[in-house]
C-alpha cells in the first residue's frame, strides 16, 4: 500500500484486488505479522498472519471457478501519524465463470492500521453483521437501510 | 477519561462504571459527538451521540432493579499521538437486586479513540459476536475458547 493516500481506502482497494485475483500472497501482504482478527464467521478471534493466511488459502481454494467481487460503501477513516483506522460496509458478490451473479452478502468492517518501515499494515480487522434480537440470527443483507 | 493512562483501558473502565451505575450522562461523556457505532444488535449502524445516548437511556431504563456488570479480557491497544485503538472480549452479566446472577453474554469490542482538546473520546465502536455458518446464529458465549 502506498502511504501517500488514505491508508484505509488503499487497504480496501488492495483487499478487493487480492480477493478478485484469489491471490493469497497479495492478501497476506496487507496484514501485519501480529494481526488480530475478529472475523464474522465461526471463531471468536484469529491471531497472527500464518493463521489468517491459511484462512485466505482455504477461502480462495474453495471458490473453484467462481470469483468474488468486493465493493464498499460509506467508508470513513482517520489517519494520525503512524496509526489509522476506518470503517465501512462491504458487499461480497460471487460470480460464476461465465460472469453470472450467484449470491451476495453484506458486512461491516473496521480496520486499524499501523505504519511500519514506511508501509501501512492492517494490525486489527473486525467484520460482523448485526444480530436480530428475536431470532438470534445474523442479518446478512443491508438492503440500503441504516 | 484521563489521558495519562492507556486511553482504551480507561474507556473500558469508564464504560463499565457508567453501565454499573446506569448513568446515561457518564456513558454519553465517553463518546464523540460524531460517533459511528456498529452495534451487535439489530441495526447496521448508529450515528451521532444523540442516537447513541438514546440507546443507553432505553437500555438502562429497561433494566428495572437489575444491574449489569461489564468485565473485559484479552485487551490489546495501541496509542499514537492523537489517535488510539483497542480491542477486547467483553462479558455482560446481569444481576438481580439481591445480587443473584441472572444471565451473561460475551461479545467482541473494537474502539477507535481520538484526543480532542486534551480528552480522549470514542469516535468508533464495533461490537459483535461470531456467526455459526451452519445455523446463521450468533454465538454469544465464548466458553474460554479462541
Amino acid at each position: 500500500m502506498s502511504d501517500t493516500h488514505d491508508p484505509f481506502l488503499a487497504a480496501l482497494d488492495a483487499y478487493a484486488a487480492a480477493v478478485a485475483a484469489k491471490d493469497v500472497d497479495a492478501f497476506a501482504a496487507l496484514y501485519d505479522d501480529d494481526v488480530h482478527v475478529f472475523d464474522l464467521w465461526g471463531r471468536w478471534e484469529l491471531r497472527g498472519l500464518a493463521a489468517w493466511r491459511a484462512m485466505a488459502q482455504e477461502w480462495f481454494g474453495s471458490l473453484g471457478a467462481e470469483t468474488v467481487a468486493v465493493t464498499y460503501a460509506q467508508a470513513h477513516s482517520h489517519t494520525g501519524g503512524e496509526l489509522a483506522y476506518g470503517h465501512a460496509f462491504l458487499t461480497y458478490t460471487a460470480h460464476a465463470a461465465d460472469g453470472a451473479r450467484l449470491r451476495s452478502l453484506d458486512n461491516r468492517i473496521s480496520l486499524a492500521l499501523a505504519r511500519r518501515d514506511g508501509r501501512w499494515k492492517i494490525v486489527h480487522e473486525h467484520t460482523s453483521a448485526p444480530v436480530d434480537h428475536a431470532s438470534g440470527k445474523a442479518v446478512l443483507k443491508r438492503d440500503g437501510a441504516g
